[in-house]
């Protein structure tokens, strides 16, 4: 938070402000309002306004705005929808918000090659609801209906990325503008390609710092002939994470294993009126055909029962499983509604599988030493899990308390060969781990490729690349 | 190839060669036979020989090589097994190859997370025996029992990158050895991670251009359950690759599924002695449950019917598969035996698969009009395939006609939305089509990349980027 603090924020200049409202007209905005809305995510961090928004329609006002903004030294961040949670669109040394919600045209879906052309500002509820109907999906769901273009660029994953991958393994193509207002192409649409550098995931993950995504192709996946779901409670979380454990081990394709600890289930219960038992438990979704997804659900149903697994519930029902889903994609709200007033520090870790069930149980003890309330859920089939570590906005101690205890939880998952970030990137608040877990040698090679393509520091600075 | 022609070749400091001595004693060579076996690969370019070469034994000797090599400006050329097939080990600016394959350490095998820790001259089938009896395997195959770190290093893939994926998907961390002697570790052993730009995915494909890779951590995955393949003869190569393209936009998860045109499963007769029936034929294998296994087969078997296919042999016994694969495999060095003394030109390319069936008839037809004896052969669940066109290496003028051909496949794939190489890499051979397929503003972002890492363009120059 220090570069906030120490920011000399300078006044966009009349010249600058006289270019852009001359292209953009209303689309160009100085107002209170507008900016509040681009200076805030959510993350726990205080907001921090843009100068300015705009709204751009095409890579070509992309491209006008990128040149207009280095002439004057403006500095640019993109603009999704705004659900980032690690403070990746808010103007630390202030700039501009780049809102790219308007560039949501799906420009071509490729049923035949599963794959899809989008413009950034498309979300993924939208191009589901556009693949209606046509026998295909696209799987990523990190819970908000995130923007694709801001999906690809933090790297996003969530609930299904044990079987569909991360947007790393789901993103083809990339157009992008660079800082000095270059567009590149990267990718293409062949499934495979060992034609040159891989610039598509440089860019993927890249928070805005290297190029800004106007178009991008995504891969889709047949959706599955059938689909079924259950929901497991354990007696302890240990067992419900060996049960995980066991099921990857085995190589059972499972679509989701998610690990919900007593705590969240109570705020679910909560929160969503469910009556599930309030101890840990895991949500499980099958895909396939039939006969797979009965033999799926049987060998997790086998591993479950001999980790003393309670009950094995099912959700055959496309609205109870709906239900059940939604109550997960609500954990972070219902967590906050334990403690009203709150705001979420959640942290990402992620270890490989072997070391899960000891990560969790130290984290679990780790939280409740701390006194600090804390619910765990977690992506656990890839060993990603999320504390929500529930914190008064207004109590500095505590939420350095909250830190303290997140900075213990990343460096448990580093000495166990895990990362600091799962799915939720670094932006601002986890550059000194970033440093932590890949070394000074590494970071500075990210630090050498910025300064490559970017080297006035406009795109996004103050995100991912801790100070030099 | 006019690099080679028009290099002058600098003879290597004395200086240079006294440290080197002093330093690898025997392990450093400017013995001729050495040479030669360092300045050939299987590609159909001309031998082009190192100055000397040296036999690495850890990261912190490369480091040692790295920095005496940059102090004298000699070129670096990385050294696997020398099964690459677009020249990369080929000394076209002079200096030294340095031979990996003496760190063949496996240095970990993580059976519960499904990973493994080696050294870069670890090949697969070494690989694949020391996993012998844990349940695991590693499955990216390209045929050549080629080395891990060349495979990471040219982004390799093969028969079942379809099910399994490339080394782009494979491969979790790597160790490397930068052209300023700096070294880094990219990636960690969790199954995902939003952590920083995609160092690993930026050294995976960058053919010993940008590092030296002295360590990779790699996926493995459970051996299936079951097995099963199957051959398929078809009247024609259409309905052979319709099969396939109905297969993936079912969604079988086929493990391989591999095209042969009748002229390749003629010189896979005469050289294996199989007795395949001379038509386009469709390699089949399904892995999975017992259960998943014969489902998947049911429905290739179904579509394959409903395309005209001729028979649908099983190989059920590992003896049966192991045979029809080794087969496989052999179908370079048998087609280079249709007509002896030949070198074959494999060109690579890989097309979205709605438009594999008309890219390689088109090819086919192509080929026939040009004279050009070629064998067709391809991983067409990725849309992947190649034709090996066979040349008398001592006549230029034919060398250029396959060439010709090779452009027209390349400029075809192109145009269709592919990849000039699936998976050999661009080497020397493919600069042009590089720049073709991305454009100058990409192939320049790559150029800015190789320049920030490499000033003095030391690591394998010559090699991916054309000429500026």
């Amino acid at each position: 938070m220090e570069a906030t603090a120490v920011f000399e924020r300078t006044p966009l200049p009349p010249a600058f402000v006289d270019a852009m409202s001359e292209r953009f007209c209303q689309r160009f905005s100085v107002a209170e309002a507008v900016r509040t809305h681009h200076g805030h995510d959510e993350s726990h961090f205080p907001d921090a306004l843009p100068d300015a928004v705009v709204f751009a329609r095409s890579t070509e006002e992309v491209v006008f705005i990128v040149n207009t903004c280095r002439e004057h030294r403006v500095p640019i961040i993109p603009f999704g929808v705004g659900s980032s949670l690690e403070g990746h669109i808010l103007a630390v040394r202030g700039g501009i918000s780049v809102d790219l919600s308007e560039m949501n045209k799906i420009i071509a879906l490729h049923t035949e090659d599963m794959d899809a052309v989008v413009q950034p500002g498309v979300t993924r509820k939208q191009l589901n609801a556009a693949l209606h109907g046509s026998g295909l999906f696209f799987p990523i769901d990190p819970g908000a209906d995130a923007s694709l273009g801001g999906m690809a660029a933090t790297r996003a994953s969530g609930t299904n990325a044990v079987r569909y991958g991360t947007m790393r393994e789901n993103v083809l193509a990339i157009t992008a503008v660079l800082a000095d207002g270059r567009v590149i192409r990267t990718g293409g649409r062949a499934r495979k390609s060992s034609s040159g550098y891989d610039l598509t995931r440089l860019l993927v993950g890249s928070e805005g710092t290297l190029g800004i995504i106007t178009e991008l192709t995504v891969r889709l996946h047949p959706l599955p002939e059938a689909i079924s779901g259950a929901v497991c409670a354990f007696p302890d979380i240990v067992d419900a994470v060996n049960t995980v454990i066991q099921t990857i081990q085995l190589g059972v394709p499972v679509a989701r294993i998610e690990l919900l600890d007593a705590l969240t289930v109570k705020a679910i219960n909560r929160y969503s009126k469910t009556a599930l038992r309030e101890s840990p438990m895991l949500f499980f979704e099958f895909h396939g055909s039939p006969s797979s997804v009965e033999e799926q659900a049987r060998m997790v149903q086998d591993i479950a029962h001999d980790n003393a697994g309670l009950d094995f519930e099912w959700a055959s029902r496309p609205e109870e499983r709906s239900r059940l889903w939604a109550a997960r994609h609500d954990v972070l709200f219902a967590s906050l509604n334990l403690r009203p007033g709150s705001r979420g520090i959640s942290t990402d870790v992620c270890v490989p599988i072997s070391r899960l069930a000891e990560c969790v149980a130290a984290t679990r003890a780790d939280i409740d030493a701390s006194g600090l309330i804390a619910p765990i859920v977690g992506h656990v089939g890839d060993g990603n899990f999320h504390c929500v570590i529930l914190v008064d906005p207004n109590d500095p101690a505590e939420i350095a308390h909250a830190e303290d205890l997140n900075r213990r939880i990343v460096e448990r998952a580093l000495s166990m060969g895990g990362t600091c970030s799962g799915e939720h990137g670094i932006g601002i608040g986890k550059q000194d781990f970033l440093l932590a877990e890949h070394g000074r040698e590494a970071v500075d090679v990210m630090r050498v490729i910025k300064q490559a393509l970017d080297p006035d520091n406009l795109l996004n600075p103050g995100k991912v690349l801790p100070p030099a």
